[in-house]
This record gives structure tokens, sequence and C-alpha cells, in this order.
């Protein structure tokens, strides 16, 4: 049976815990539940609703179950801190040098430590997951690691902030101004109270370097991205790109060695240009041309990223003991 | 080292050709070349240059060197028969029951025997593949396979053939009436002489039969498909569709039990709303949500689909013999 543990227990964690009820018959079985503050251990009879909403975690460090030996994959899910990686990063690079599988949603230790924790993890003989880290709805990183062998990525373009589309969107069809759109995204719970990673572009840059990273082996930062938010584009600016059949969006885009985001003109029947919250990414390929994924960028759907790393580490164990 | 064999030497199988010479260092040699009339076999050193554009074949059946173990990997790239399936049917039935891999571009085979040829590989413990099937440029079937596990895939809708999308679109942003458009769409090379299986959303239903049995695990025929092509639809329609901000397009869908395609209104903001030769598929998933795949659906962009099932074959071959 293996032990799985989850650092981060909001709404993604209480999500995955009901979720993860159902692996024990496939061998897997949530042992640890932690915050920051402190960690709970389950006997494994726990019923899910029992661990929900808010159970009491016993004042500790969450790694100390990791440090004991009692967890063989641990789920990191902690708040996104994009300059330092914490603490996120602390967590995941201690389970990987034990040896530990490790699955994230959590940007920052990727964009602060992309090549030391992919490093790490191989050297230690472990997986590292983080396909929630980019379009959580849409299956980024597992189908290039599976559909696009054999084929050559040549560039990326992607939508993959859901909330300053969600405003740009708005802005495109009702002709509202920014402050507006923002105004109602938050109310919403679209937005952040301080929205200023999303607006000014950072969100969507560490996606970029993520991406960079992950399907282009090279090493940036966040500091090797050109960025551009969306606080200068009126509703003018909008009103005359539509006259073209145009649109405005926050594109992120690589191609070679530039990373950039930056809003950008996009041709309204471009499979790029989706509206509302949804995010699309398009490769462009050597043989296969351009292939565009379109889905949820946040929200429940990001479960079935993490679910989705959770089966390969499933299936990659069977592999190495040498089942079927 | 791997023997590839090709039978169905059109477009599709020289630009393959070619690509299968960079394969020997991944142990995968072309050995044979076939048509319905002959065979060729390569003794591995003939540059690829050489064995384009139409080598000479010995007048032969095309499974004698299947029969004669000459082969361990068939891509079956004859032209399609819906009703029948042949001459692809027997050239797939034999290879399978003789423990050779098969990859496929033809659609008629799997319409017409999709359970007993995936029972008779799963029997004989090969490999079947038919990416190339169902959106050439788009990889459905090894998504759905490697990036939907621990998902549930509720319905599927698609825009699965281009040659009717092309009609529409230019219906949709010229007002071309529908035979003009058509005449267009045969003067560049994108419908057949005689349009109809396209025109009429046999070609659409093939490939919904294809999806349901392939994703769905269900054992579907053509005339379970409630079929309706674009031939009524007029420019009349489809301009009255344009000024809700929609268009007509054929959509290929299943819903439970339900196959069908016909034109539908779709509204020009949705994801599935693509335009010219572009293909779209979008599934409806339990944990997902909505995921959609736009690519091309025919062409060169087919190969990849072709050389993603080969690499496929290669790992799987490398697994089963213990190896990483």
């Amino acid at each position: 049976m293996i032990s799985c543990g989850i650092i981060g227990y909001g709404f993604l964690g209480r999500i995955l815990a009901k979720r993860l009820a159902d692996y024990r018959g496939r061998g897997l079985e949530l042992r640890m539940l932690a915050n920051s503050k402190g960690y709970l251990l389950l006997d494994g009879d726990v019923p899910p609703g029992d661990i929900t909403p808010l159970p009491r975690f016993r004042a500790s460090s969450p790694l100390e179950p990791v440090e004991r030996g009692l967890v063989d994959l641990l789920v990191v899910l902690t708040p996104t801190n994009v300059r330092t990686g914490e603490p996120g990063l602390t967590y995941i690079r201690e389970a990987l040098g034990r040896g530990v599988d490790v699955v994230t949603a959590d940007k920052g230790p990727l964009v602060v430590a992309f090549r030391e924790l992919t490093s790490l993890a191989e050297s230690m003989g472990v997986s590292f997951c983080y396909e929630a880290t980019v379009g959580g709805g849409i299956p980024i990183f597992s189908l290039a690691r599976h559909s696009l062998m054999g084929d050559r990525i040549i560039s990326i373009r992607g939508i993959l902030n859901g909330t300053t589309n969600y405003i740009l969107t708005r802005m495109h069809f009702e002709g509202l101004p920014l402050d507006l759109a923002l105004q109602e995204a938050q109310m919403m719970g679209l937005a952040e109270r301080d929205p200023s990673l999303d607006l000014e572009g950072i969100d969507s840059a560490c996606k970029i370097v993520i991406l960079a990273n992950a399907l282009l082996g090279v090493d940036k930062r966040l500091g090797d991205v050109k960025v551009r938010g969306i606080n200068q584009v009126t509703s003018d600016a909008i009103l005359a790109a539509k006259e073209l059949g145009m649109t405005i969006k926050l594109v992120g885009s690589i191609e070679g060695d530039r990373l950039s985001v930056a809003p950008r003109l996009v041709r309204l029947n471009h499979p790029l240009c989706v509206h509302g919250t949804l995010n699309a990414i398009e490769f462009k390929l050597d043989i296969m041309g351009d292939l565009t994924l379109i889905g949820r960028g946040a929200g429940e759907s990001t479960v079935s990223a993490l679910l989705s790393d959770i089966e390969w580490i499933l299936n990659r164990r069977a592999y190495l003991r040498g089942g079927r």
C-alpha cells in the first residue's frame, strides 16, 4: 500500500482527499493531512466525510511524518510565493531528498528552482509531477510526455490566466472599462483582493517559465520573461480591435529563447481566442502542425491534474516493481 | 531490430517512409513497401531518396512478406471502404493473427470490425493502433489512454471532417452557396470528385463509430449512427445563424448510447467552432470539465499520428522485453 500525504489543506486539498478515498483498491491510502502549522495522521479507517471540513492538526512541523518515513507520496498544495518558492520549496526539497514521490500544484517552487528539483528527483529515482501548475484542467505535460513524442515543439503560445481573460472578455463583449470588469471579477471570487499578480502578468509569466523549462529543456527564471500586464488596456483599444475582427488577449509565448507575456491582438476566429475564464495553449509542432488545447484553468478541474499525476506515479511504481 | 512494412504507398506512405529512415538508431528498420498489386523488400541500405517517388513492386500478394515472417510491425495505409473494410481488413486481420503489431490510418476496417480486430490483437498480445483514423493531427487516442485516466468521459462532440468544414466556413464568411464552395474545395484538392462520403456525413459518422468503440467501450456500427449531411444547408440558413452570433457546423456527437452526425448551430465564441479545414473535438469529463482539442484533420500532420503509434509500439516492446 502506498502511503499518501497532503500538505496544504484548502479548497483543492479537500476535494482531492475525498477522491483519494476511491484509491484504496488501487493500492493508495491517504495517511496524512497537513498545513504549515501541523499535521494529522489518518489510520486508514476514517471515512472521507470525517476529514472535512477542517480536521484538528497536531501542532508540529508538517514534515515530521515525511522524516519518520510514513509518507511515500507527498501532494504539495501550499499557497504560492513566486519570489521565494516557500513554503512549498522546502517541503518538496525535503521529500524528494528522502526518496518520496511529489505531486504539486504550487508554481512557486518550480519558478524558483526548476532544475534543482527535477535533478534531485532524477538522482533519487523518484517522480516529481506538476501537471496542476499550468492550465489546471488541461493535461499539458501529460500530453507532451506521451503524445508529442516523435515530433518537435517549435513554439508555444497560451492564454494561461483565467482572471485576466475573464476581465478582457467582459471588456470585449460588454464594453466595460477595466476597473469595473475587475470589480466584477472580484465580486465573483475570480480575482484576489490584491489582483496585481494576475493583472501585471506575473502569474502568466510563471507558467511560461514552467512550460519552457519542462517542455523545451531550457533553464529560465521569472527574470528572463519580458512581462507586460493588462493594466494599460483600454476598452477603446479593444473596441478598435473588435472592428477588425480581433480582440486583445494576454498572451504568453515561447519562441526560441524568447519568453514573453503581453497583451496581443488575436483574431476572433483563431483557436487560441477563448473567452471567459477558459485557458488555451497552442503548440506549433514540426510534423503535427498547430495543436491547440482548451480547458478550464483553475478550480475543481485542477484536481483532475493531481489525479492524473498520481495515476502516473502508481503506474510507474508498478512498472519499477516489474509488474504490469 | 524491428522490421517494419508499409502497405499502401501513396501520399502518407511516402512521407512516413522518409521519416522512418531516422528510426534505425531506435531499433526500427523499414523492410517492406507494398500496395494491393505487390511488394518490394528493402535491404536496409536503400537511402530514403531511392524509394520515392515510385518503386517497382514485385507482382505478388502484399501479405507474402508477412506470411514469411519478415515483418514485425505493419503500417496499413490502404484506401478506405467503409462498407466492406477491404482491402485493409484482410491485411490487418492476417497480420494481427500472425502476431504482427499493426498501425493503420484506414477507417474502414475499424468501422466494420472494431471488436473483432481489437480482441484479436489482445488475444495475440500485439498492439493495434489507429490514432491516424480520427483527427489526423490531434492525438485523441493517445490523450485518452494517458491523460484522461482517473476521469470519466461523459460525452464527446466533434467537427471531424475538414472538407465539409471548409465548405461551411466559405459559406459563412463569403456567403457562397454550397455548390460554389464545393467546387472551390474540389479545385483546391480538399474534396474528392465524388464528395458524397464527406457531404452526406458518412466520413464523420465513421469517426464517431471509432471514437465510441475505442473510448466508451461500446460496440457500434455505421448503422447505429443517425446521420444527416450538409446537402440541405443553405447560405440563407448560415446567414440567419450569423446574425445571432452563431454558425452551422457538421457536428458528430456521442451522448450515452446515442451517436449522431448532423448540421448544428454552434456559437461563434465556442471553442468547438473552428474554421477552414481544422478539426476539433470536445470531451465532457466528470472532473476535468470540458476539454477541447483543435488541430489539422488530414494531410501531412497525419504522419505525426502514425509516428506516435509507432513510438508507442517501440516503447511497449522495450517494456515487454523488460528494458527501460
